[in-house]
């Protein structure tokens, strides 16, 4: 290989090394909490999805994929057809993320759980898999996706690559090839085959192509392992060569961020769980809302306008003034003060196509004005409202809700499934699904999962 | 959308004009040249894909890929088996590029025909489409890809992107969306679509890993166009944005590239075709080697040292001295050196894995020294072999054959189209296949082509 770019030894042997950590972990290894925080991540993964299965990007996927897929081994969950392993991964893997209620990965703003938990679940439907097997190799994939995420934030999502499917595409090869054994080796190749296909664009964030790319890095993630499998192989530096994955998409990689404390310090124990359907920096923003929505009887005509003070990333991310649909909404701060502002509520049905058409909520976009303040994390922000007759009200939220340092509880994430099943229509039985992934790590074969989370209704 | 980074006018409708322009395009509009350097392209795909249908890449993601294929609508070439259209398009891009034997866009280095011609002609076999239908869905295609290359290059590749793979997956969508008559509006969703699934590392060239972004850019740029077709939208700008693929791929893209003189001004006339399975820089370096291999009599062991002047490119894409797969040797300008001086041939055959085996030839790769000169073109190359006698043997080459100022000939082409047929054993009657590419602007219905190519020996 050409050697034009400087290397020391930690360098040229992440690959290697985070491969051999992969293929050598054993559930044993595996401390108490983590194996929890993985069931609540599964829990989560569970909720969204069957919230988002009926979205029509994934019903628009599915129909048109119907005539490429092939035998029927795998449950599209929440709806009533099956299709093929990796038909299944790609499709599981939208209907999670569609509408960003998602698990997130603070440090880097990554979803976890979409890309990795449907490859997975669609694998166990035809090799059998235990319970604590498929967590394991959950975990496996959580922990490589967050780690090669850390090396590269926040450079990388700045730059415009949607980080949730560049990254995620690794942590699914990775959670596949676990689960398939692979060796050390072929691990790698895993890795490899996963850098050939890594892809995604903040600028489709708010379309139905974003979607694409998250679907993408579970049935790539997915097909990079079984490829590997067939040792069809790949490069030896796909993360740390000259132009392997972290130099060509990270403009100063910190490489020691992939391998440094692996199997001490895990990257599951970051995750976190939103309460509200949005892009995650918003959190703070709605708590805000809707306490200054219960502090005090107002309209939107009162509101002169509307200050944000929040973390730079708050501006970035969500200054969306003119959206047209509610999958824009979903991460533009102008939509979510007027209709929190207005309602009271931040649930999916606030960010519908059906509220974004709302002229009021539109008119009001123009009174949003953003301070950036770096010194607030992006779990904080401070609402101001400057009403017409002179009066000012203002909300500051430090920790919002779902937040590492305020994390949703194990009974939250449970009324969330139980909320987001009734949402989508799916006819699965909530309780059921909750108590199967609880008692996971002792159940013989993973697949019952998606046995009941398979919809009963269309 | 955030504005944070400058527009002006140009810039923000780049996306738009080009989607109006191919949506407009009509057959008539395009110059016979054109029209028959299509066709060139077109011959020169089936002769690669006939070269490279039975490399163990191909067989090896053919029997993985084979429990998830749909309906068998689509020919693989030169092989017995059918698959479905998206697993036709993704094997027989493999198989055209698997090699690099493939046409060459000079400025990009971009393969312009393998992602795009797979996609067309997988469709073809479902939809009805004429030869012309198809041969105009192609040049628009072509167009589009090396016109979007050369807006980001040469910054991209050298950054590591493999440029056939990231902007051949826009020329599938829209080749394929022509070929369905999408509208304006849906041409910039495809393109959208495909932006999200554009990948491919040059860290993965030497691998068995490279053939996965080259297929996915044919599957997923016929699945981007499908997409589209079926209503699944895309973000408004996103070859321009902010976010979108022009700038995060790009460090300074010129994006006047992209519409500048569209309809007047042709991409496929800078298309090139190789006469050996390398790199395209190696070419001139090659047949330095074999006019010195002609010149005089001498073995390997006589030569001291061996001095290559070339473009910069020459070195930083070839300086591979240690390879340890005939893939990695075509693109190492120590093996081919060594393997051509010894043998006066460089075939196929002289870059197998048997080949690289060759201790005498590993041997060599010592011997090989770089000398840099951006005044040589990347058809030009000196090589010089200082002879351990004391003699000075040298050759230089300003337009090396296949480049655009020495072009190989209509029947170069064919006889390349014959070679490689018969290497791959496919059993195909090459000059039936080759009467049908040059009179495919009169055939009725396009999908004769694929009867042509599909194999008949295993």
């Amino acid at each position: 290989m050409p050697n034009n770019t400087h290397t020391n030894d930690t360098e040229v042997r992440i690959s290697g090394q985070l491969s051999e950590f992969l293929s050598s972990a054993r559930w044993d290894d595996i401390p108490e909490v983590v194996r929890h925080e993985a069931k609540r991540s599964l829990m989560n993964f569970f909720a969204t999805s069957l919230g988002g299965c009926h979205d029509e990007a994934v019903s628009k996927a599915s129909t048109m994929l119907r005539s490429f897929a092939g035998r029927s081994t795998a449950t599209v969950i929440g709806r009533s057809e099956q299709t093929d392993l990796l038909h299944a991964a790609f499709l599981n893997a939208m209907s999670a993320n569609v509408f960003d209620f998602d698990d997130t990965h603070e440090r880097t703003i990554i979803h976890p759980t979409a890309p990795v938990a449907p490859a997975l679940l669609a694998l166990a439907e035809t090799s059998t898999l235990s319970g604590s097997q498929l967590l394991l190799a959950l975990i496996m994939g959580i922990e490589t996706e967050c780690r090669i995420g850390n090396a590269i934030s926040p450079g990388h999502y700045k730059r415009g690559w949607h980080i949730t499917s560049t990254c995620g595409v690794f942590g699914a090869a990775v959670a596949v090839g676990k689960a398939l054994g692979l060796d050390s080796e072929r691990m790698r190749w895993a890795l490899g085959n996963a850098s050939a296909q890594s892809c995604g664009l903040v600028e489709t964030l708010g379309s139905m192509s974003k979607s694409i790319s998250v679907g993408n890095a579970a049935r790539n993630g997915a097909l990079s392992a079984l490829l590997a499998q067939a040792n069809f192989s790949g490069p030896v530096q796909p993360l740390e060569g000259p132009r392997g994955f972290l130099r060509v998409t990270g403009d100063n990689p910190d490489f020691a961020e992939v391998i440094e404390g692996l199997g001490q310090r895990w990257e599951a124990l970051n995750n976190t769980y939103k309460p509200y359907p949005c892009g995650v920096v918003l959190n703070p923003v709605i708590e805000s809302c809707l306490a200054l929505f219960d502090s005090a009887k107002f309209s939107l005509s009162h509101v002169k306008n509307v200050e944000l003070v929040g973390h730079p990333l708050l501006r970035e991310r969500t200054d969306r003034p003119d959206v047209q649909s509610g999958r824009e909404a979903q991460v533009s701060a102008q939509h979510t003060v007027a209709v929190t502002l207005s309602t009271g509520k931040a649930r999916l049905q606030e960010f519908s196509d059906q509220s974004v058409a709302d002229l009021d909520l539109r008119a009001f976009a123009s009174k949003v004005r953003f301070v950036d303040d770096a010194s607030y994390s992006v779990n904080a922000a401070r609402v101001t409202l400057h009403m017409r007759d002179g009066n000012v009200l203002s909300h500051t939220v430090t920790h919002s809700r779902g937040s590492a340092t305020n994390p949703l509880s194990d009974a939250d994430l449970e009324n969330k499934l139980k909320d987001l099943a009734e949402f989508g229509n799916t006819g699965v039985d909530a309780q059921r699904l909750i108590d199967a992934v609880w008692s996971l790590d002792r159940a013989t074969d993973a697949s019952s999962l998606m046995e009941l989370a398979a919809g009963r209704r269309q």
